[in-house]
């Protein structure tokens, strides 16, 4: 049979960084391309013990079905959590999602109609401009700086953008090019999205893995007209594995996504959001946070002097106050897909830039690297190998 | 801020059965309105021993990022499950999804376009109702005899329907009526599906949980030709809180709802998965569905004896041989929202039956019951309760 698919779907392939992960089970690769979180980040005895309670203290419930809303006991915590950097307000509800991907597509699945607007920084997270393709709305990319989107390209794209619904912004540290928003941009965003009459959708999943600078406020904390909708995850703190997020806005838009989320999966994994629950009660989240600040920032330093040392001076990459990732630039016309082959056939797996393009036909110069997912000794060798490779 | 919403989840409205069973967690309201298994189905100790395993000898794996795909230790166990049935065939591949509600949803994402047509059972499954709306779908609905759709109206409706794209069945023991299609329909909707050129959606979250008469084969079975698309569950034979089921299809098929599901929750969670085939994997599972029936068994007959002492005979009501619901049907013309208002001032909630219509603004004269959540003693006394409620 010829099978013929929805037109949201039709043209949509794996994520590519996904598929380069499959292609790279082999252990002898250098795993630069993903994007998990350090084995040593999770707190496995904690998470061993807790789960041993609640499955000898409450087996019923923790298997159970429950509410699409979230466990309660769980909102109640991340609300204390999201308030202290500001995310929360007194007129915010709160929905936990199936990690903040889905609270990433949930948003613009209410939101947009097909054909509909969603503009994104140019390059942002592939597993969330897929999301907004597949539920059909369009992407407008718009250029950052070093500290984040060309406001002038931005407000290009409100005032002559078709259907423009949503603002989609990773502030801190963003995934791909390690970048972080300045609090002035934040601001001026928020401004323009007011003037526009346009939603921002705020993706923050690594603002508490900052291990150098001063934190930032969110642009969740300017919020007094109601137009930020903020996604948070235990994907970097807890687990991804256990793909527990949470989406905080006003409660008509909670609403619409609590609606849409009982048709894609009924509720999120109850014994999850019980795990996560107790994690959040009897941690000291503080101590825990600066033990993963302590990781990443350990991680990242010998990757950039490694860098420094190995890599040729007409590259040139970005240097993240947080979260795991940072961004290579080739030399303008260099051969980046072919450089990234190189790389792979000499076992090291990096992403092409042209994953992060907003615009898939879009060429790239850049490339993504993490150093989360490696050991020490592979960022070691993984940069010296690159540092060889021909581009 | 006045926020609009697209327009395939502007009028969506939460599921009516969710909303009763928040507004009935009152623990002295008699629950004939859910769908939860009965809780002494749970293997408790077994997943609470298993889990403790999995935590201690593969903690990493089970708390990092896996593959969309689904655990494939798991996949290869729920291959030979679906085997058991014939659900699977040499040229089908599998995906794992967060419950067979994710499974339903993606495949209409990935076939339907807005506006195209699903063809479903009158009454059917409001969860899954509400999964074609949100895509967009438009429902039609074919009336059923107590052996299935009514094949007239069925054929009527491909020729007919505009853009029909999927018939959805429930076969076994259908959610809300408890009615089961015979095996001569079901080779029936098979060639008109095949003669029209539209695929099947064969949701079968009971089919193990049959406690009387002869096990019917699945439409599935019958797939030569790569058009029936097979949703399997763990909620009613493990534990719907876990959220895991699976999708069976032809691999373009999956390789889509793959890059759909991605775009939603990236995986199933990982824990739930391990817990799910660990299980599989050291249980007597023919000994496990065995146990399951006399439970179902068991209640559906305590009911059935119930209603049929106190019931007044101008109600009629169906005769499940598997499952969890039963459909009652008032004398014509009553007024079937005023009765369960009633039933809820007297302390039993049931579920009207416009719930299940696909076509909203339809009148039904009916109402579901649920003989897996209540206890006994709660059985016998809501049946006792319904019985003196004025119809």
């Amino acid at each position: 049979m010829n099978y013929t698919f929805s037109d949201r779907i039709a043209g949509m392939k794996p994520s590519a960084i996904r598929e380069i992960l499959k292609n790279t089970s082999d252990p002898s690769i250098i795993p630069f391309a993903a994007g998990n979180p350090a084995p040593e980040a999770f707190p496995v005895e904690a998470v061993r013990r807790i789960t041993d309670e609640i499955l000898s203290e409450h087996p019923i419930a923790a298997l159970q079905y429950s509410i699409t809303e979230g466990y309660p006991a769980l909102k109640e915590r991340v609300r204390a959590l999201a308030a202290e950097v500001s995310a929360v307000g007194p007129d915010d509800e709160l929905i936990i999602t199936s990690g903040a991907q889905q609270g990433i597509e949930l948003a613009c699945k209410v939101l947009c109609n097909e054909g509909d607007t969603v503009i994104c920084e140019d390059p942002s997270f592939i597993g969330s401009l897929n999301s907004f393709r597949s539920t059909g709305a369009k992407l407008a990319g718009v250029p950052m700086d070093e500290d984040g989107m060309k406001l002038d390209v931005l407000e290009d794209a409100l005032k002559n953008g078709s259907n423009v619904r949503l603002i989609y912004v990773i502030p801190n540290f963003q995934n791909p090019s390690g970048r972080t928003t300045s609090a002035e941009k934040r601001r001026a965003i928020y401004e323009l999205a007011k003037k526009y009459g346009v939603m921002i959708l705020e993706d923050d999943p690594y603002g508490r893995l900052r291990f150098s600078g001063q934190d930032i406020p969110t642009i969740k904390s300017l919020d007094n007209d109601g137009i930020v909708i903020y996604c948070g995850s235990f994907s970097k703190i807890l687990s991804p594995g256990l793909r527990v997020g949470y989406v905080i806005a006003r409660s008509p838009i909670i609403a619409k996504i609590t609606v849409a989320k009982q048709c894609e999966d009924v509720h999120t994994t109850i014994l999850s959001q019980m795990i996560a629950e107790r994690f959040l009660a009897e941690t000291d989240m503080a101590a825990h946070f600066n033990k993963l600040r302590e990781i990443y920032r350990h991680k990242s330093s010998l990757m950039l002097s490694a860098m420094e040392e190995h890599f040729s001076h007409d590259i040139r990459w970005t240097k993240p106050e947080g979260g795991l990732f940072l961004w290579c630039t080739l030399p303008h016309g260099s051969d980046m897909p072919e450089y990234c082959r190189r790389a792979i056939a000499n076992k090291v797996a990096v992403v092409p830039g042209i994953a992060f393009n907003p615009d898939e036909t879009a060429p790239s110069d850049c490339f993504r690297m993490n150093y989360s997912t490696p050991t020490d000794e592979q960022i070691v060798r993984g940069v010296e190998i690159l540092g060889k490779t021909d581009f």
